[in-house]
């Protein structure tokens, strides 16, 4: 690092040897979901990263760093080469005091990882884990939290789904993870703040920016209420197309698992199911008419085997939650005491009565293709079980009340 | 067989050796689905079998029959002795002279394995194959048929759909194969009819009695617009509530590949899909809302893995025809030019562009999070494919007409 010349910032983040606060330069340097950038801060540390990166800008020749991976050195060092000259564009650009200002003005702080608030999940993501989280309002809940996620054109179906799925989540002490936007996130948002419940808001931009600007009241209600704003680009971020299809990693990643509750064929809602699929995370679907082309996508995610079909808190709780200890109870009509939890004989036999003629045992054999003695014993179980009565001499079927 | 006092209509049989009407005497005398009788069948063939019957009947020691399976030999022999138990108890009920004058007065006949209009599929079976089928109408096609079955109570939506799936079907010359009762099945074969396509009804009772009632005005119009109505069980036999079991099977073997259109948490739609699973044969299940209860038993048939989600005729067609043949074709959508179709770094720059506010090239690569020269060629190609457009000394969006 002699004889580099380097901004006031970095001098004084080289000095301190500040791993945070390196990790917001690089939350700024680099796009999010650059994975040149995420092996080199994993090979070196954040801060002597950054003093790789001020030798490549100045025009020194940069020391040779291995980044592990598959690639062959030459291909790896090509890639690197272009990685710094990606960042060499922003170099100048990144002021990271007025981005710890931005922050402080809003109430946000930086999460890094190894902090008590970082979501684990996230170091699943390698070298495409974010640098740092920018978070307004309480630390994001790593464990127990599900990611509702859906279009942004919703139904009033898709709507209602979203908020009972959340609130009955939230009611069970789950956080609902989602990304702010209009329709299937927004509802989900407010069905956990409903219910007194946590909810997390993973943002493509910065967690100072508001969007989408009509969701502005529920963000700060969100922050209000015990829950978060989220977001691994700096305050005053702008949230491009590509931030949200990256962005989309992080709700996958900081959730135990993923449902998708409605979402039209192409959407980056499935993007968020492929992502927590890569991740080995369970991932859910919620089906709905297939005369809906709002619900294409989820059904997409159901024929490719992607996702599986949930249709209850129960069964998203089963889902995410602990293999074993999160069993959905069984339906509600398996209880139900019927003919048809008979053992299949009683239930021939039975088949052999008539309402109203009454019919003896012989008759009552040919007619359920048993033996007599077998329609005889089965009688008796019937009748006292409540399914044949008497009637003169032969038997009928026992309607109760 | 010397010896034995037999009815006359058995020695007629015996004495023709007809093993066609010696198995209409069959369907009457063992109840659907019973596998002893099957197996004897099998081993001895019928009119044999009918002969070892009416030995055991008339009190002479039958002679052991090796009816091959797994069961060891003394238990096979118990089973076969509670058997001819219960064939006993019908054998001087069973009629076949009655029955065959039935049938020749509806119009039906018998169709016996090996004839050319056997449905092949029904072999797979086993011992649980029918001994016959009655037939009114035009042979069962063997070929090319889908199952299409669902509640009676089914909702407006399941009834669309299962007229749309069959009309879809059967203008693309399936047979669309169901069981006559009211709600899917009847509304999957009025699909069928609507196109003048080929639908086959098949009953839990005998073929000259229309049930459900309300339905027997549909029925004679399948047989009126060259489809047909079959049963395992002769004319004038009642449907009860095994048979409808039963019956069950014979529509999930009769068909490639078995489709649940709207079911019930409990529901026999689910039983003729278990059957058709445990024939390897496909089984699909359309979804519905979760909030309907009338599509509970297809979402339990998605999540327990036994169907695959099927939501229009493209698809049904995938599953139950050829593999490699008969792929749905792409989703229309896939094909749209968009934004989304440009490649990562084109996208990247894109999303780096404003609507309004021109950047130069350095700009826009500090925004995209790209390499100048990546930049400068990236916008070229945008600006070629119509992305992007100059104005001024910058770039900006070009958001087309």
């Amino acid at each position: 690092m002699t004889g580099v010349r380097v901004p006031g910032w970095l001098a004084d983040r080289l000095r301190q040897d500040d791993d945070r606060s390196s990790r917001a330069v690089w939350s700024a340097l680099a796009e999010p979901g650059d994975a040149v950038a995420g092996a080199l801060v994993g090979a070196c540390g954040a801060t002597a990263a950054l003093d790789w990166v001020a030798g490549a800008v100045s025009g020194a020749a940069p020391q040779p760093v291995p980044l592990g991976g598959t690639d062959p050195p030459d291909a790896a060092a090509r890639r690197l080469r272009a990685a710094a000259e990606r960042w060499a564009a922003r170099w100048h650009a990144v002021d990271p005091d007025r981005d710890l200002a931005a922050a402080a003005r809003s109430g946000a702080r930086i999460v890094a990882p190894g902090d008590p608030a970082w979501p684990c999940g996230l170091d699943d993501l390698g070298a495409l884990a974010p640098f740092a989280l920018w978070v307004r309002g309480a630390p994001p809940s790593a464990r127990r939290s599900v990611a509702l996620v859906g279009a942004r054109a919703c139904t009033t179906y898709g709507e209602r789904v979203a908020v009972d799925l959340a609130a009955g989540l939230a009611g069970r002490s789950w956080t609902v993870v989602s990304g702010g936007a209009y329709g299937v996130d927004a509802a989900a948002h407010r069905g956990a703040l409903l219910v007194g419940g946590t909810t997390v808001v993973v943002l493509a931009g910065g967690v100072d920016r508001a969007y989408p600007v009509g969701n502005a009241r529920l963000l700060e209600e969100v922050v209000g209420a015990g829950g978060s704003l989220v977001s691994e680009v700096p305050p005053g971020a702008t949230p491009t197309r590509s931030r949200f299809l990256q962005r989309n990693r992080l709700i996958a990643a900081m959730s135990a698992g993923t449902v998708v509750v409605e979402a039209a064929w192409r959407s980056g809602a499935a993007s968020t199911a492929h992502h927590a699929a890569r991740l080995l995370r369970p991932v859910g679907a919620v089906p709905g008419p297939i005369t809906s082309a709002a619900s294409a996508g989820c059904h997409r995610l159901l024929r490719e085997g992607v996702a599986v079909c949930v249709t209850d808190v129960d069964e998203v709780v089963e889902l995410a939650g602990d293999v074993g200890a999160d069993v959905a109870p069984a339906h509600p009509e398996d209880d139900t005491r019927a003919v048809d939890g008979l053992d299949p004989l009683a239930r021939r036999v039975h088949d052999g009565l008539s309402r109203r003629v009454p019919h003896d045992t012989a008759q009552v054999a040919a007619r359920a293709g048993t033996t007599v003695a077998q329609a005889r014993a089965m009688l008796g179980l019937l009748e006292l079980e409540g399914f044949a009565r008497r009637l003169g001499s032969g038997w009928v079927v026992d309607a109760g009340e």
